[in-house]
């Protein structure tokens, strides 16, 4: 696919009205996924950001908006799943049941999405705040189509760097305001 | 402002994940205001539709969307403000307070918003339903700047359809899914 021009120093170049506003399925398929195994994204959108080096609010882009990142989890203990996700003012804490993302056509599983919620001091006594984090990871990359040419750097990248790969994770970032029925 | 050519065929053509989903003051300060005052709009994306001729799920665009559409809000009696929103098979019966719209950096009014739920059969006896549509108005174009160059023609046409104009509205259409907590 090729990389289309519509964000030029940052600044998206779209008519009014028109942002990045994107699926589950999009954010996996198209973003995660891709970069995960090393292909060509179809807009430089996401930045890589380690989300636990800074608190929510001092993480880059607009408050108001929705923001996206690539971060690599952490893992608290070696030869553990569990994630190390402290932050310097506090820690995000999983809420919730994984949700398991799917494509539309096909109904094949491509990854899973975590609702992350962020609490201000020390766990397991800290204060539950607004901030909300999804951290989107894929499930497996066997069966993942890329759509880039052959590359055999980029092959060789994927098979070296599998099980540090599959640790990115995208993490969408949004602040709560309100009981929103529809 | 020029017209984009994001739009072909009615079909986007911008990378996945970006789409059109505007902010309520984008959506009147942008795109009703302009087409209340016969400006040109930043994008042809929303088409005008007679909102009530039809059912909701029989409106075109994709059910699984929000879908926009200017319509003219048709008086229910002569002399009075009430709208008739009554279609094939039910009516469409506001709900809440109206929305006052401002711009976010002058705080400046813009625009109303106002919620109609969709009930089926005949008032006020219908069966409520989870179609939902929003619907904006400008509150005054007085005060309403465009960028367009000055064009006898066009301001001709605001001068003598401004009755008819002002009862333009914008309407979003969407299906309610579930209770989203944020």
């Amino acid at each position: 696919m090729e990389k289309l021009s519509f964000v030029k120093n940052g600044v998206l170049r779209l008519p009014p009205g028109f942002r990045f506003h994107p699926t589950d399925e999009e954010l996996v398929v198209q973003y995660l996924r891709r970069k995960v195994l090393a292909c060509p994204l179809p807009a430089s959108i996401i930045p890589e950001v380690d989300v636990c080096k800074a608190d929510p609010w001092d993480l880059p882009g607009d408050l108001e908006q929705e923001r996206y990142f690539f971060s690599t989890r952490e893992a608290k203990y070696p030869n553990t799943n569990r994630s190390n996700r402290a932050t310097i003012s506090g820690y995000w804490k999983a809420t919730g049941i994984d949700k398991q993302i799917v494509t539309s056509r096909s109904n094949q599983a491509v990854g899973m999405k975590k609702t992350l919620v962020f609490y201000r001091g020390k766990a397991p006594n800290g204060c539950r705040t607004d901030w909300i984090m999804h951290e989107y990871r894929v499930v497996s990359t066997e069966t993942a189509a890329c759509n880039a040419p052959p590359n055999k750097k980029n092959q060789t990248q994927v098979n070296c760097h599998i099980t540090l790969l599959l640790s990115l994770c995208l993490y969408v970032l949004v602040k709560a305001k309100s009981l929103i029925l529809y």
